[in-house]
């Protein structure tokens, strides 16, 4: 228990941006983990189909809800296809530098397919419950892409902006009924010259309670947090602490991109929120 | 692209039931995703503080929506309360026998304390995004968890069952509002007497696409792959192949244990789907 390896302590506190946080307990899948950065910076180089499956395996790995798998993704390569999916997520340019762009799809409708071949009728999809069965199958499938692509010396950064128009952005990828981008993925080889860091986490007192809530105790750090992150922000030309990007984030409809609309848009494309 | 390994084709192999699907291209945190398998089994051997430690250190490391970590988690070791939690969450009887059980929260009411001591609005939180959001940043914060727990030689399985009976699930872990229980994560070391085995998965060509979603080319492996599964089931004690389950699963609101209320429940505790 009191074991230490020099290489652990520097990893994790690098992670709460805490030099003085220290794990105890790894293991080599940790600290990978702990190391995860986004990248938006991406070289030319593309990435092979020997990488895509790879990366394709670790997701059909995750976890499931009742062995449903009902997430999709796409894949996409095309510069015009990506120039026209950027255009719909608000203009992020690293969708079309990065050399592919995958798309995770909640996907409920491969069981409509299956429902329709068989004659058999597929009622609980009109549940808000099984949008977020799919949203989370989706997830969990998608953090092991992400887990595994870093594995093979690649970058990604996540695109929530998919969820922006949500109708254009099925149509362009011709996604049936019953199923949604949950988010996108942007995925190549790091430039080395971006100036990406590993940003600093709320501290674990503040997200891992015990036995039941305590909203008290999980407060008492963010003061220390927001000087944490406004601190990183500093080193890499950012402005703001944490605090004040949360509130301004959340503020209201109008910070959300368009996505204020999408339980109608759901709606219209078969995944009704009932 | 030709190099072979003799470990790889028989891990990739066995995740998708399919003796000749091979991985060219893999890394060591590939094949321990590869060797993923639910958990069901448990040893009495308690989960270390320092363990625990890790696990989160490892969900902190995934990526969050715009950096919010609109998640939390509460470690419950406490047997009455994994008993009254099992009873209501379809009394899985592992939920008791794990001797950790991690509830994972989608959490949108660390934001509104910081909006409520700032004078601040918070308003987007009343749109289904924001659930969606939460739900998104809880499930990658846990697949991390669960990825680094197996690393340590623990085992897990998710537990859905806590949207059964969301409002007591909150009231028993005293969670606020705001906030919800995702899913439980029961987390111990594996009874290796267990049966347990790596379910095989939909083929690679039923959910990966390219550059647009291709539904013929996507659905023409299922059969395949109902048989293959029909043959693990018969290998482990169950019935069924792939498709009459997922039918089942999904024909109707009486299949949901619960879960067609959710989306009401949510209204009721601050998480409205606008």
């Amino acid at each position: 228990m009191t074991l230490t390896d020099s290489t652990t302590p520097a990893r994790a506190g690098v992670r709460y941006g805490d030099p003085d946080f220290a794990l105890q307990a790894t293991s080599p899948v940790i600290e990978h983990q702990l190391r995860h950065r986004s990248v938006r910076a991406f070289l030319p180089t593309p990435v092979t189909e020997e990488e895509l499956r790879a990366v394709v395996a670790a997701a059909s790995s995750a976890s499931t809800s009742s062995n449903l798998q009902a997430w999709s993704v796409v894949a996409v390569t095309d510069p015009e296809r990506k120039r026209r999916l950027s255009d719909l997520a608000a203009r992020q340019e690293f969708i079309v530098e990065a050399p592919l762009f995958l798309v995770w799809v909640a996907d409920l409708d491969r069981g409509h397919r299956l429902a329709q071949r068989n004659g058999e009728p597929l009622d609980a999809t009109a549940y808000l419950e099984s949008t977020l069965l799919g949203v989370i199958d989706t997830a969990l499938a998608a953090q092991n892409a992400v887990v595994a692509l870093e594995s093979l010396g690649l970058g990604s950064v996540f695109v929530g902006a998919v969820r922006n128009r949500p109708e254009e952005f099925a149509g362009e990828l011709g996604l049936p009924p019953h199923s949604v981008a949950v988010f996108g993925l942007a995925v190549g080889h790091p430039d080395p010259t971006e100036d990406a860091g590993v940003k600093p986490r709320l501290p674990q007192t503040a997200v891992l309670h015990r036995e039941t809530y305590d909203a008290g105790k999980a407060d008492a750090g963010l003061p220390a947090y927001d000087e944490r992150l406004a601190a990183y922000h500093r080193a890499h030309g950012l402005t703001g602490a944490w605090t004040e990007r949360v509130l301004a984030r959340l503020a209201g409809a109008a910070a959300l991109g368009g996505r204020d609309g999408l339980r109608d848009a759901l709606e219209r494309r078969g995944l009704p929120s009932r």
